[in-house]
């Protein structure tokens, strides 16, 4: 029988400081890799620690409890060599992989390539690692990196593979999700993987922290770039894959070119050590190879298009906040509208419908719908609602006021005192029954600042803050199509208003959906100029409008509750936008 | 009559992005500085732009603009060399000094030391620059650089200096204040001036900048590290300054040891690139030295003590928060209790007392006091005041949301639905008259969580928001003392209270504010952990409880409004704290 490698990759969702729970996850797979007779276990990147533990990194005392565990750690370590991510101290502070064997910490490899963009700040914390190791184990060589460091064509994964002549590259990660981005992923992974005719294990952490969500989607490549195996999107998931010796040598071994390069390191053995890693007790898998390379167990993963994949990040990131904070139910203001519709079956899917409470909060300008529809939406779904009316309060307000305001008429400081009624009655119930409160705001409200600061905006967090309004309308036909038609088709046709004043729809104020978030996605996320926008074909005056309307509005999201980040740039850690600013189209 | 070198430090006050401001600005000083004949005149770090920009760095168009107006600029330069902060752009952008005369730029200096550490965010968006020129202006040996890089021993400073033989060194800066700030920079250039016997002109920013102030307090320092003059702090001020041979030459020249090095360096010529700047008309200035180094000139600044540097670090960035961002008036809430008077006070000094409006809201649990006692400071400084009870309002709320409570005692929910009709009426005053709300929390009730979000926590800027209780009461000592008891006794005296129930004071829930605030600084700004705080001298169930205070309040404090930074550590960007984080004390 030829020789094999088994792999055992870990998915897990670990908790920022969470040292004990993240532990016991890490400890858990590592009995069941034992079990199962592994070669070698890898978990994400920062497995131990969590991922992003921003300013925590500051604490000294944090980094000695990671440290501290890491230890407790290695003495499960025997018999299998395990690779997982911890912080690494050295005078100064490392990303880093533990390669752990025979109750002991063999190597440490420090990432090389720390990311500082978009929502990264590793250069805040980090010193950049260099040359490390690559490990012979049980007579594979085996190269060890951490998630940047794969996104360059000549960086450690090249090094290792055509210096080093490493077969096996694994790749911890915690790379969190945007539309498009495994697409990305995959392409990088296929590219590296054929680019240096290297076999790759990569190992991503699923599950949500404050603003992101980390999909998962680990999966292993082998040297042609195809997938071997796929581990599932947006939860938590273990696969276990033998690498035999057609896997692991065929390919650069016969290609002249390769070998060379192979041969010329050996040489040149400097350049890059290798540790040999044996199991003290001989390996009792030897010969006893199980194989998942079946074709219908190659993609586990069953989510076809972005509507799905969209919707289960937003579940899971919604999931994930609730519960790592400590809460068991949510609440929301039902308003008869789409968002808040979508941000209630969010919520249901996150942590079941009878935990959460719509509430309805009629006023003199609501429409009949709002009530009506809302409790639709309910009796389909099996959420809880119940009927708070605003009338006699904003009477109350308009009375202690009448002395202040300029005049008797509707305005826009009236239509905010409504929306801020509501924000102080849900926060009342959230106070009073330990209920999470979630903003249902849409990223095309958010960004033109279409909303209510502590009114609409209210709120713990926000499911679909970064959700476009045409996105949100798209995830609800897909969730329709899934689910059966749980989201009333009255609630998805009527036109989009806030109900504020009477007559009052979206549009009054807005251009359509459609034209918003495309002059939107253009400003926000590429960055384009007003002209360079126009020149698109939108109408000048229209760009101009959303342009100011978006800049004019920071304030308002700088005090916005937390979400999802879904798109290529979210608010938030992703955009780090002054509020005093003069800068303006020309 | 002896050689000498005429500077001209004009310290500016830059407003981000507002670049047809900015060129005002400094095409103003070019003129002021070439009537009075100067040399040279240098502007701070990133000047034309305003700092920091943050992420309107990844628009192509604002990079343009910054340099159109660069191009504008260099039409002014004849006869003097200018040196001005902007964004360089070749292929990636740099953090850069265009280096200006006869109309042209004649070099461009990059910073190498990106600062990305605390509220610095530089290694995001810009590329580290290498090695410049240093410029021969009218026979001086000029090196230039950028703020972080005079703050390493052996950076771009000491290079220019020993290597290249420079006797002058011009650091432009964007450096924030804090508490000690200004202290720790002279140490700095002290040191460096002293190490490398060369003299320093250290042109600084001022002015506020969302959660920023920054100082001014640019210098003239000579190579004996005396500080020969210093523009006024907290203000936009310049100064006009001749160096002499004297200053120029003697030291270093008469040190063996420094003169070997020079000649050394003049051997190796390649190591640094020696660039001549001459103007192209005679300079009209030789031998009108006109000096200003009668030593009363020395010290403009007559800011005593911190409280008074804190007061004025308040102000200005109050004013520059309120008056950047187009608001002429300012609201608040004032409850008779010191950190609102103080509040008042701040915004009164900031933008005039008649620009000020104090509510009075008082409920069922409101003192006699509250009243009087506001009214009293009212009187004392001219600000306006008028009163709304909040009680009717309140029971309204009781009234709707009867079935929804499980109690009809007072209880914390409560507690925050009266902050929040607070909240709810001042924005409704903000939104009908166009005030800019101002949130008047201080840093220890923020950091324990002793506010209500979306009630007193509401506003568009906290200008307390980083102040200590007990540097709170310093501060209101230091105002009375210096303007005549303006903060009337009773404020003072009181026992802090938020009056939301019968009999209540802040030290029902928290230790006494000196503890408190110890403990703080040690957590938050010291990242010490809860043994090593318990070690100097607390007790282990009051620091256990502060510190699981601050952890829990961290999805508070992210919805908070801006304020300024004060101490070495703010909220906001320069704590970047996960919400979700179960990493608890032990």
């Amino acid at each position: 029988m030829d020789r094999f490698l088994r792999l055992y990759c870990a998915q897990i969702n670990s908790t920022v400081g969470d040292f004990k729970g993240n532990f016991e996850k890490i400890a858990y797979h590592i009995e069941e890799a034992k079990k199962n007779s592994a070669d070698i276990i890898a978990f994400p990147e920062l497995a131990i620690t969590g991922y992003p533990p921003e300013d925590l990194l500051l604490k000294p005392a944090f980094i000695s409890q990671n440290l501290k565990y890491l230890d407790k750690l290695k003495k499960l370590c025997s018999n299998i060599t395990v690779i997982v991510g911890f912080v690494n101290r050295d005078f100064e502070i490392f990303n880093s992989a533990a390669i752990m064997n025979n109750e002991k910490i063999l190597s440490v490899y420090n990432k090389q390539y720390l990311p500082n963009y978009s929502v990264f700040d590793e250069e805040r914390y980090f010193q950049r690692g260099a040359l490390g190791y690559i490990y012979d184990i049980n007579g594979t060589l085996v190269g060890v990196n951490i998630c940047e460091d794969m996104y360059y064509s000549s960086g450690p994964l090249q090094h290792q593979a055509i210096s080093g002549g490493a077969t096996l590259i694994i790749n911890i990660s915690a790379s969190p999700y945007h539309q498009g981005k495994i697409e990305e992923r995959e392409k990088i992974l296929y590219t590296r993987a054929v680019d240096n005719r290297v076999n790759i294990l990569y190992v991503n952490l699923v599950g949500g922290q404050d603003e992101l969500v980390f999909d998962g989607n680990s999966m292993l490549v082998n040297e042609k770039g195809d997938i071997l195996f796929r581990a599932k999107a947006f939860q938590e998931d273990f696969f276990i894959y033998d690498l035999d010796s057609e896997d692991l040598d065929s390919t650069r071994l016969q290609d002249a070119k390769y070998r060379t390069q192979r041969d010329w390191t050996r040489q040149a053995e400097g350049s890059i050590g290798v540790l040999k890693i044996v199991n003290e007790k001989n390996s009792n898998n030897i010969g006893k190879s199980i194989t998942f390379k079946k074709t219908e167990d190659r993609y586990r993963d069953s989510i076809k298009g972005i509507e799905e994949e969209v919707f289960n990040a937003l579940v899971l990131g919604t999931r994930d906040y609730v519960q790592k904070n400590g809460f068991k139910k949510a609440v929301l203001g039902l308003s008869g509208g789409i968002d808040s519709a979508l941000a209630a079956v969010i919520a249901g899917f996150a942590i079941g419908f009878e935990n959460v409470t719509g509430v309805l909060m009629p006023s003199a300008f609501s429409s009949r719908g709002s009530i009506d529809d809302s409790q639709k939406l309910a009796a389909n779904t099996g959420l809880r609602t119940f009927i708070i009316p605003v009338t006699n309060i904003y009477e109350a307000y308009l009375d202690a006021l009448k002395d202040s305001f300029k005049t008797r008429d509707m305005n826009i400081t009236k239509e905010n005192l409504q929306a801020r009624i509501r924000g102080n009655i849900l926060m009342a119930l959230s106070n009073e029954h330990g209920w999470l409160l979630l903003a249902t705001g849409n990223k095309s409200e958010i960004s033109v600042g279409y909303c209510t600061l502590y009114g609409d905006m209210a709120g713990g967090f926000a499911p679909i803050k970064d959700v476009y309004k045409t996105m949100v309308y798209r995830v609800c036909d897909f969730i329709n199509k899934k689910y059966g038609n749980i989201i009333p088709a009255e609630i998805i046709e009527k036109p989009p208003s806030a109900e504020l004043k009477p007559d009052q729809t979206d549009q009054d104020t807005l251009p359509s959906y459609d034209i918003l978030d495309n002059i939107l996605k253009a400003y926000i996320e590429e960055d384009r100029d007003y002209q360079d926008i126009v020149k698109s074909g939108f109408d000048d005056k229209t760009v101009a409008k959303v342009i100011n309307m978006v800049d004019f509005s920071e304030y308002k999201r700088r005090q916005g509750a937390p979400g999802i980040k879904i798109t290529a740039r979210a608010f938030g850690r992703d955009r780090r936008y002054p509020i005093t600013n003069k800068y303006r189209l020309k």
